[in-house]
């Protein structure tokens, strides 16, 4: 018997998790190990040591302790903004007219208005615990470098962001949130750093990229003493600390007796896949469940469904280690009429591998799809999404329409990954009908993979 | 012996209130009735008939009910947002290492960003009950405009927002946000109604005021057919819709055995600080509690402070009613250099008779001491606040200060009325260092007074 659902399934405070959940101690095909880019050998600890913090670095090549706890410093910040609703959207099931049941976990109620802030406590406090005392990072649509202000307030650290240049004249309002935090905001590609001065001499005029960005900031590190690099997803440890979604939920929806059909994860670089779907993926793999696990990109960026699965650079200066993912090649810009996050060329290696394994499946989106979605749910559900969520949303509006065709009950959950308060100026292009949709060519892919390394 | 206390006081979906609390019913001095402006005798239903939905006039001129009944209809639309989050401070407790404990009531969590929307939600269901097919009203800072957006969006009613014509310009992405959720906006004045007309040639290249958009959607919704207008506060009606938020916060803080004693609330025209202590106020007057009870205004907008308790016109044009309130007068514009809401020249006359009787006490601050508060409360607490709200944050600040020194363990609660994401021009004025405060001459608060009718 199931109990009654309310809308909100709240966990209380002593009911929060207290570990992270760790997939790839679960898997039995691990992802491929990290290259160094010169030796073409597994990546060390020591490799990644002037650029990550210590703790990172050990969570970032650990494949196999299952649970691991999450220290009190880290936890006392959750508690500021933790547990996020988990909500049951009975308002999007009667409008849809389904008989599928729908959840949502919204990750969008701190201010910096997305899932990066749960990575953004962890790697802060760890850089201070460590006695750094400052850190640098790259922001694209925002919410990481937002995250990463926010959590460099609350334990008292220096910040640089770079933020993809597009995003930063699109998006002032956010710009000026990391500023108010405290952080130093310099618009990427910039001529603070080689890697910045080096791509505005070759495309002049460059609207910036993510992988561009994250060249400047690893730059701005390494070259800083007391100064490590911080980076908002693609990385495992990153999916570590984000798997604080999933087990929330899991607990939530145990409490309830429910379990999910479906889920459904948008995916840039994968920490809100990665850590929506950990303790579900983990039971899959052991065989205890069967849950469909869709991933939903952007048409314009297509890693999973058009990319390769190859070793890859993770930056655009070809300066990382080497990554095996589903990756469109470093080389690869987004169209500049993609107005959300999702930009990034590649994806986390652990979800990579997944895919490859067919645990995952991945589907596209266009954007004018992806902003029909989000404002019909806004209306409904009364909640703003932002447009990276809104992937998940558009394919969650699909399974239930198709349960409606079928008559099948399915339980659907999908994650609302942030709010999209400061991404008007995308809506305004929606409301505008000036938003188009591009579905990169064939021609456009090659260019991309053209930058993909010999390995 | 008291309860630990959680960060978040969460009430279960079962403890939501089902009444509104109707605090005229407890005063022994009731306000002044509102007087016709034409006879001077008290408004009656029939009146106000050509503006108002009948079950916002008949809760208007109630006085005797104790309690009403939330119809079902508007509290399924609540159970979309609310309970909102009663928040122990604990980590601003911590900073300013005062003996006070801290609380305060997060209305910010839904989209419109504020607490304005558990008064568009009700007062939307009233005229969709009505069989109306459209409605009118005015915003200023834009959160009753995004309020009444979203909820004509979810009853389906159409919407048309005169938006004071400085806060149209400064908060593009609020504007974005109201017409997103479907209603037409029109900054005000505008040439599309006579009053709109009128201040325009009185006045050429003027910033608006909330007085004059008000006087527009009046004149909008009479000579539209099936509409009517809605305000989103200053009346009895609207403070009565936001008794929710004090009649949540009463039954978290009985259910933890917490009692406070002073309550802090932003004041404009009144909704959030009426809405806020309806309840605690109510056992004030019934002489069971000696609770403090402070309004904070804007010294650019100081109604209660220093302005007159007088009969006055609710609008610019002088076409509503007469209310009884302290007043700066219906002429008064706040200076240019003024950012947030707060803005309006009067005060709720219930709330007014209440401060004319002692039960409240009132202060202002300046608006770069509010803005100091709210960036303190924001890496603190981790919540970007309202302007508004951070009225109440600086006076909670100052009163827990004050319990550093003298060692008291007072208990503080205030209202957080929303969120600053649609804000973010005003925080890049005070970061740039662009922000000034006007505490206005008694030259301008007699230019203002001049407009007071002869009663």
């Amino acid at each position: 018997m199931t109990k009654h659902i309310p809308s909100r399934l709240y966990l209380s405070e002593e009911e929060l998790p207290k570990y992270w959940y760790n997939l790839r101690a679960f898997m039995k095909n691990k992802p491929a190990p990290m290259l160094h880019p010169g030796t073409l050998k597994p990546a060390t600890a020591a490799d990644l040591d002037a650029v990550f913090c210590k703790e990172c670095i050990k969570q970032e090549l650990d494949e196999t302790t299952e649970f691991i706890p999450i220290p009190d410093g880290i936890l006392e910040f959750y508690r500021a903004y933790r547990p996020a609703p988990l909500i049951r959207a009975y308002f999007l099931e009667k409008a849809l007219d389904t008989p599928a049941e729908i959840y949502y976990k919204h990750e969008g109620t701190n201010t910096s208005g997305s899932h990066k802030l749960n990575s953004a406590a962890a790697q802060t406090f760890y850089a201070k615990q460590a006695g750094l005392t400052g850190l640098t990072t790259e922001t694209g649509a925002g919410q990481w470098g937002s995250a990463m202000a926010m959590a460099c307030a609350y334990y008292g650290l220096d910040l640089t962001v770079y933020m993809v240049k597009i995003s930063a004249e699109q998006k002032p309002y956010r710009k000026a949130l990391i500023e108010t935090y405290g952080a130093t905001l310099i618009p990427s590609p910039s001529n603070t750093t080689e890697a910045g001065k080096k791509i505005l001499k070759k495309i002049p005029g460059t609207n910036g990229s993510l992988g561009c960005a994250i060249s400047e900031a690893i730059e701005k590190a390494v070259t800083t003493p007391q100064c490590r690099y911080v980076l908002g997803s693609v990385l495992n440890h990153v999916l570590l600390h984000q798997s604080i979604i999933g087990v929330e939920c899991k607990i939530a929806f145990d409490k309830y007796g429910v379990k999910p059909d479906i889920i459904i994860g948008c995916a840039g670089g994968g920490s809100n896949l990665g850590g929506l779907i950990a303790p579900f993926m983990g039971e899959k793999l052991q065989g205890k469940s069967d849950v469909k696990i869709i991933a939903v990109e952007p048409a314009s960026c297509p890693s999973f469904t058009r990319g390769k699965f190859a070793y890859d650079f993770g930056d655009t200066a070809q300066t990382t280690p080497l990554i095996k993912m589903y990756t469109m090649g470093s080389g690869y810009i987004p169209p500049a009429n993609h107005a959300g996050g999702l930009r990034y060329h590649g994806m986390n290696s652990t979800l990579s591998q997944l895919y490859h394994d067919k645990f995952i499946e991945a589907r596209t989106a266009v954007q004018t799809e992806v902003f029909d979605a989000a404002i019909k749910f806004a209306k409904i559900e009364g909640i703003l999404p932002a447009p990276e969520s809104s992937h998940a949303i558009k394919v969650a509006i699909d399974e239930a329409l198709e349960c409606k065709r079928t008559g099948e009950k399915k339980t659907i959950f999908f994650g609302l990954t942030g709010t999209g308060y400061f991404d008007m100026s995308a809506y305004m292009q929606y409301n505008a009908k000036t938003m188009s949709d591009h579905i990169p060519t064939d021609e456009e892919l090659e260019n991309g993979f053209a930058s993909l390394p010999k390995v």
